[in-house]
């Protein structure tokens, strides 16, 4: 259901819509619940030091110990029930499990290379379920180059699979979330995918991280895990700045409502910024060849005063509310 | 039960005896498993190639991407129901899960540094709880100097708390699980506590490993998180090499039996081996000084082909079947 139906509502899509806005306003407190978290972490863990570049509040944490590269440091947990149903196959979710890791790394800009994987197994699974989910995992790390270095794995009530992964940026190829700066374009990688459906089946941007970190200057970079409202508030909040969203001009795959896009999330392209001749430049290279990575426009940074904007039909100016999926 | 009383049985002590008999049985034939994973995975995930010093197979993996350093990696992943009770109390599963870590940094003569923290909290749990989790991992961090970069929070099942940690070693420093030699004595740094009853209230041996790593030739060394049976069949696995074990040589702490000690684990001391000389010099100086820790001689090196061997009362010999606390 989306916005511009709202008028034509139903007694059926009015106790929807009740449901929805019962859904929303719990997202929004939850949202709210665990950004005061990261919060609080983030003051409680106090200075990191001098070997830490960036430590809580990006995709990865960022180490600073050696001379020419960063490493770059991330975990993401999946857990049954939340990211993925034992119904959805093993082996699919033990490559979710690798993709969501290699996506943090492809959204600083550097190259994966090292994992360690923790397994919480249930009793009811079997020498053949873990096995699966060990195909799953192997599969994208041979695609990506990746080695499977150490891990745990212990008994649980439910699945849970949680990845640490290791990987390098060259110094000048890192991109935080912290360098957008005004007047800098908004683009994304591809179209926003249906992340309730495809979720299990995505293929992190690594090559068009890549193209981008290596030959043009991205001032600021994000995978759009949580609904593209909420990495953007992201973005915003750690480079101070405000943005303006184009409703219009964000690419949506198979029929995806801009509300799932803005709102869901679950999709890992990659949200990023540049200057707009920069993104000249890009364009005129996507021109050239026919094979190459396609990128998408869909908003503008403004000073941190104007806040989150979203630019709807005819120019229609409402206010861009960070909510997304996310999972306390 | 210690083996010793196994001959006075009631009734009621042939119950229980069956009961550990059906223990026992499932026990073994679970480390199987386990070990069988473990290989199974090392020989998939193939040669971890230039920069990594030790893959799957040690307390931690090894990076060499310093000069001086090396880096070392864990993760150990604490489930509800498996390694805590959530009446247990947040604060001390908080504290648990950053230190089963740092004493996995500690095997390998490393200092911890940073984690990441990774949660599944279930949905009854309030931001207190939350809240007390963190308090218990910032008292562990505050202790031993490390710091919380980053991390991730989920909705789970059951609680789960995956911790990923990185330390740093001198190269001379290093110690590994597969340098023990024939004739190396086997040392544990204090007597074995009841895991059932401490193992939440435990604090990794961080000052004892400084100590044997700077000023001792240690030529391997492991943590007691399985029980001494397992860790020192991965001890003699990894160097290729037997070891003969004096049961009453095992020191214990407050009527643990010695069982409890060889198959439990949960007690986290380390287990490590020197040359006998080594040795001498380090108990010459544990002499002089009245507060420093104290080190237990428990055993010594032997050849491979003799296997894992416990000297009992009287100098009766049998085997040492490898089993523990593990948990899948």
């Amino acid at each position: 259901m989306s916005i511009s139906n709202l008028e034509f509502v139903s007694y059926f899509d009015i106790r929807i819509s009740y449901f929805l806005y019962y859904k929303l306003i719990n997202t929004i407190y939850q949202t709210m619940k665990e950004l005061q978290l990261i919060d609080q972490i983030r003051k409680r863990s106090g200075k990191a030091g001098r070997g830490v570049k960036i430590g809580i509040g990006d995709d990865c944490a960022v180490l600073d110990c050696k001379r020419d590269e960063y490493i770059l440091w991330a975990s993401d947990m999946l857990a049954e029930g939340t990211h993925f149903q034992v119904k959805d196959g093993y082996k699919r979710i033990g490559r979710k499990a690798v993709s969501v890791n290699i996506s943090d790394i492809a959204a600083m800009g550097g190259t994966p290379k090292y994992i360690l994987i923790s397994i919480g197994v249930t009793k009811k699974m079997g020498a053949k379920a873990i096995k699966g989910i060990y195909d799953g995992i192997f599969e994208v790390c041979r695609e990506y180059g990746i080695k499977v270095i150490g891990g745990d794995t212990v008994s649980s009530g439910k699945l849970v699979i949680d990845v640490s992964i290791i990987g390098f940026a060259r110094k000048r190829n890192l991109v935080t979330r912290s360098g957008a700066k005004e007047k800098d374009l908004i683009l994304i990688t591809g179209p926003v995918r249906d992340g309730k459906k495809e979720h299990l089946d995505f293929s992190p941007r690594m090559k068009e991280a890549e193209e981008l970190t290596k030959n043009y200057k991205i001032t600021s970079m994000i995978d759009t895990s949580d609904g593209i409202s909420m990495d953007l508030m992201r973005i915003s909040s750690e480079s101070k700045v405000g943005c303006r969203l184009y409703s219009d001009a964000v690419p949506l795959s198979g029929g995806l409502s801009l509300e799932s896009a803005l709102y869901y999330g679950e999709s890992f392209e990659l949200l990023f910024t540049m200057a707009s001749g920069e993104a000249r430049k890009l364009f005129k290279n996507m021109g050239r060849r026919k094979e190459a990575p396609k990128y998408f426009v869909i908003g503008e940074i403004t000073k941190k005063k104007n806040g989150l904007v979203l630019v709807g039909k005819e120019g229609r100016v409402s206010k861009l509310k960070p909510k997304g999926f996310r999972h306390i």
